[in-house]
């Protein structure tokens, strides 16, 4: 297996565009992303993008480039879809079958208005033309998304003694790296009252203990990386990030397992991925994480292997995530800040690690970075996939 | 690049199948192809499924099978969608990612009825949720599918003096070898007279000249196939088919180019191929062709290079892509006859030439196969895709 680099990163504001098509959405963020490889339109060879709903956007978006006749890959894995994108493009370079490769995820959510549901909601809804029975169970109500966290909030708490300001506070964090990131869609500095308050302007109960600045919104967006192969990458760029691991483990379970305090899905995925990155957890500087609710973010801590099983919360509140603290989790606002336009989300990860090993990040810059992981789950497209994916200078 | 073998096929039969669920299909055709494989389901490493419509089910159809917590991606490629499928799973294995992976295509078209369209038009309605205006004028109506291909059906008898006859002779071709074969939706063998004639039974005039026999039918059903890296192929099976070149062109050009008469991205698609192959076009012995409507398969004969420009009409008329002619073509019925379930038609190509290498094809047992071609085309998800395969023994 060749060896495989990200040399370009490129994204539009997360937010509302409801006036704007998919291929103008795209096209911004892959001509920013071609720029900042300093990468020729004319020399990319193959193309992947995510999407759950932009069906046919990539060749817009490309034709409106100019760029004609080359291989486009489409890879839908619900809100893993950007990440899944990634890996697809990843291991077609590995493989030999290109050495310059873009990959784009992207989403128009308010397109698809369902009123006053959260994004990941949404995201059953756009996703969901499955016949079968389990499928219908979730999108018909017998349980949704912010419910099956916000139970695993609680059983956190009922367990471990976790409480739900530890739990808000993971939102607190990612809203204010938020306002350091001119790309996020919410960039409000909000205190541990504000988010926790549900008569806060703009906040409400959605299932307690989450309220909906602990839940992530609906989105509008794109993302775009150029891959190239390790060979050529430093023809492009100084610095390109290359990619040191790729590890992606769905499940034939619909959700957590481990008595609802547990991806067992990440741990696995996390071994896998450390394993081909020759390191461990506590090497990483910098993750970006899939934070669709607040109480995700602390489970990840747990299962990517940060901390011992039932101390996430203490990890949160004593800082340990906070922008510069002893890893940086999701600076650039994760997905309740940023936002998750859903195919977008993994690719906008990739965006924020490699602007931050670019020193590009502005406000929100971290100061050493060694190793970076991104962590992105979805369902349903292949039960629940968790992907993992591990950079480093 | 590793070298990749097929080593086992399986498929449901092709038609109406409202009363049994995407894993029911999936599991029918992946345990199929397990089996044919002689392989234990606890060996595969990872699973690529395409489908349009049936979102969750390749996770669904593994549990159902007993696989658990296996990278499982989805690819989407409108009607090239099971191509799409094939390649990326080439490529995991090429990489050196996977050893042994499974690769399923699957749709269930009645389920989401649309009265009497046809298969093609049903695949822009299932597709479509762009909300870009080149993709809405197709879909609402300013010009469908069946139109395209009777225009060009209609500039091919102009600009070179092809006969509704030999357009219609494909039609009668394939649904008598549809006639032979278990699996396809139309077991009829045909007259011309019957397929050119509106009112014999279940015949309807569509857009001139093409009457429904020469359309592609709205189709429920799954297909599946087993690869493996060429160095562990033969611990399965003493017959492995090589896959000996994987091309794709998508293009941004919506449609047809050369003045309606040709698709330039085949002709660009089936030179890489061939090369990647190192043969040339009257190498080969059978091939599984995408027609979705009756003209369509006399263009490709003239884009692959079995014949030259202007001549697909003559090969039709003089017998030569009959059971058993020069070039057996669509042997196991095509689209027309086999039915064309829009993620599972790439795979079930794949399933075909499989059966026709092992001499397993019953009654259209094609007689001498050195090397087989199969060519799938695609639209929206990545503008107008052709994906063409070679196989070996």
């Amino acid at each position: 297996m060749r060896e495989v680099a990200i040399i370009g990163a490129g994204m539009t504001k997360f937010g509302r565009h409801t006036k704007r098509s998919f291929a103008d959405l795209g096209a911004e963020a892959c001509r920013k992303a071609l720029d900042s490889g300093n990468v020729n339109y004319k020399e990319i060879q193959g193309a992947y993008y995510g999407t759950t709903g932009g069906v046919g956007a990539m060749h817009q978006t490309l034709r409106d480039i100019g760029i004609l006749g080359i291989p486009i890959s489409r890879a839908e894995n619900g809100c893993a879809t950007g990440s899944t994108c990634l890996r697809e493009a990843y291991i077609s370079i590995a493989a030999g079958i290109f050495d310059l490769v873009i990959a784009m995820g992207i989403e128009k959510m308010y397109g698809a208005s369902m009123g006053e549901v959260t994004g990941a909601q949404t995201a059953i809804l756009l996703d969901m033309k499955s016949t079968d029975l389990d499928a219908k169970l979730m999108s018909f109500g017998a349980i949704s998304l912010p419910g099956i966290f916000a139970i695993m909030a609680n059983r956190h708490c009922y367990k471990y003694g976790t409480t739900h300001e530890q739990i808000a506070q993971v939102a607190v964090k990612n809203h204010n790296n938020g306002a350091k990131n001119p790309y996020a869609q919410f960039q409000q500095q909000r205190t541990l009252e504000e988010i926790m308050d549900p008569n806060t302007p703009k906040n409400d109960m959605i299932s307690t203990p989450l309220t909906k600045l602990q839940c992530c919104p609906i989105t509008d967006g794109a993302a775009s990386v150029v891959l190239a192969s390790a060979d050529i990458a430093k023809k492009f760029t100084d610095t390109p990030v290359y990619i040191a691991a790729s590890a992606q483990v769905s499940s034939a379970h619909e959700f957590p397992t481990d008595d609802w305090l547990s991806f067992e899905q990440t741990r696995r995925c996390a071994k896998q991925a450390f394993q081909m990155a020759r390191i461990e957890p506590q090497d990483i500087n910098l993750g970006c994480v899939h934070d669709c609710f607040a109480p995700a973010e602390i489970l990840h801590y747990e299962d990517i292997g940060w901390c011992k099983k039932g101390e996430g919360g203490k990890m949160i509140e004593e800082g340990e995530t906070e922008l510069n603290g002893r890893i940086s989790v999701n600076p650039g606002g994760g997905l309740l800040a940023r936002g998750h336009p859903l195919g977008a989300t993994g690719i906008a990860m990739t965006a924020e690690i490699f602007w931050q090993f670019q020193n590009e990040a502005g406000k929100r810059q971290v100061d050493k970075i060694e190793y970076a992981l991104q962590q992105n789950m979805g369902w349903p497209a292949a039960g629940l996939s968790q992907l993992i994916h591990i950079f480093k200078r």
